[in-house]
């Protein structure tokens, strides 16, 4: 049980979960919620969906959210090639995984936004910079990271719970790739049983 | 400078200051950010658009965000009859600050938020609970201090300027509570030149 009392998904007999209950519980904001990470994940990007899911895994990682870090690594590893090894290097080991160089850069300044805006340093931009990385990546990195040390924070701090199956990710991360997270959260609110 | 280029104020000579920068600079995302700050900041609830604000502002000080907890704070100060004092106390020392016991244990739980989703326990919710917060009122409490976590890393993370000066807080607090959020950044949208 979370710490307020959500809406029941009827299929599961108990709460919606992670961040699908308090959105339930609360439509008007999780709609300008579910649009910001629509756009920032899968918006128009020269950063493909799946490395920008594995920054929001990665930040979610660091912020220990079981849930988020579950949903939004099968989201990347749908879209990269269903490797969820990799995935599972990006949390802890993503100096050695095998992505981009930029994206590793890319990844450290993540790292530091979860830690705090003013971790961010020069050389931490000046080293995504002469990897390639552009004004727009790197702003869209900082607020993808920022957005998750939200979500996470949503999730948490209200004590909701997450399924431990892992199957049940990779079917949900199966939607929202194919719908986008809108769509989900939308499908949930027209279950609710008021 | 910020450590990414952004769009300059043409009656600064310079970028605008704050989230205004790279609200600017990405109007995609602004408008949901906005869109989510309104409804929660100045939406309908229970909690007066002051007491939401001081819940912003406390947040945004325990991150050390310095254009975040002046504005907010600035906004918080124009809704509780200009009285800047209460605001600052709302900071640091909101354990005596004239405040309802109700509202000191949201800040708690905000508080507990901003370290981390996981700090919020049992008996924060309970305290709260028992002082007369309903669930609608924890939940905003849980997500308005989510978000400026956001935003204080939206803002530092990419180095943006702040002015110094309190006058310039001050007007800006006035517009938005006439205006909103939206609208303040809208107007800066407008006067880029591109």
């Amino acid at each position: 049980m979370a710490w307020i009392e959500l809406p029941i998904a009827p299929e599961l007999g108990r709460e919606f979960p992670g961040i699908v209950g308090p959105m339930t519980f609360r439509p008007e904001t999780a709609a300008p919620l579910n649009e910001l990470v629509n756009i920032l994940l899968r918006g128009e990007s020269t950063l493909s969906p799946g490395e920008r899911e594995l920054i929001a895994t990665h930040v979610s990682w660091r912020n220990d959210c079981f849930f988020c870090q579950t949903i939004h690594g099968a989201v990347a590893a749908a879209q990269l090639n269903h490797d969820e090894e990799l995935v599972q290097q990006a949390k802890r080991d993503w100096l050695h995984a095998e992505i981009s160089p930029k994206l590793k850069a890319l990844l450290n300044i993540a790292g530091k936004v979860q830690q705090g805006g003013k971790y961010v340093g020069e050389e931490d931009i000046a080293a995504a910079r002469q990897l390639g990385a552009t004004d727009r990546e790197i702003h869209d990195t900082v607020l993808i990271a920022a957005v998750f040390c939200m979500c996470n924070r949503y999730v948490d701090g209200l004590g909701t719970w997450a399924p431990q199956d892992p199957d049940i990710y990779r079917a949900r991360a199966a939607q929202i790739v194919e719908h986008g997270y809108s769509a989900v959260t939308e499908t949930a609110a027209a279950q609710v049983v008021r």
